[in-house]
């Protein structure tokens, strides 16, 4: 059968200030039933704000929307997006990623749950030295 | 490493007018490399424009961006799509998708191969009664 997510049925949700830095807005759009593993959702970072750092264990894909946004994986230079770029970040791979300090910035977020289920490992937040 | 693919080295392509009715242009996204399994592509349909049947092995997500689409599973009734609404198409489900007749329109369509690398079968185009 069809399932259809209206967007106005999915009120957008403020992202818990444990796992970001500054105001972070999330809108659902996927979380794959099994057989997939998907799970995508919309992010909208104040200008300034950003994810701590975190892995993913099959990696993460970012589609930038709108705005100008930053990624950085450890060890890595801090880089750019803007609107239609692809950032594709490596399975385990410790990073985080953001608007740009005077911008808003939006992505699509999608990863796939590892086989054994696992999600997301978070850890400390993105320093102001770090993010600069 | 982090790679990431500028909007402006990718250049639009026209989809294959065996696959699709209409004109419609595609923008790549993601060929995720194992063990990930997600393909995405944003794909903008003229009014009017429509893929044909086809059917995914894990499945197929619509995420709308602009415009006012349609899509339809074989038995189902045709539903219309509007930004931020989110289509869920089951695994091996016969189904098209594509603009209004009267209006463009833009998703990212993402999916996943099957466990045996299995991707898209397409089958003939949507006809304009069904269409309708």
């Amino acid at each position: 059968m069809l399932k259809i997510h209206r967007a106005e049925d999915r009120p957008t949700k403020k992202a818990s200030a444990d796992m970001f830095t500054g105001d972070v807005f999330q809108d659902a759009v996927l979380v794959g039933e099994a057989p997939s593993r998907m799970r995508a959702t919309n992010v909208t970072f104040n200008p300034g704000a950003r994810t701590a750092w975190h892995q993913h264990p099959v990696g993460q894909t970012l589609w930038a929307v709108a705005g100008v946004g930053r990624v950085q994986v450890e060890g890595g230079a801090v880089q750019e997006l803007r609107p239609g770029d692809t950032a594709i970040i490596p399975p385990n791979a410790r990073h985080w990623h953001g608007a740009a300090p005077d911008r808003i910035f939006t992505h699509l977020a999608m990863s796939e749950i590892g086989e054994d289920g696992g999600g997301t490992e978070w850890f400390e937040k993105v320093s102001d030295a770090d993010y600069s």
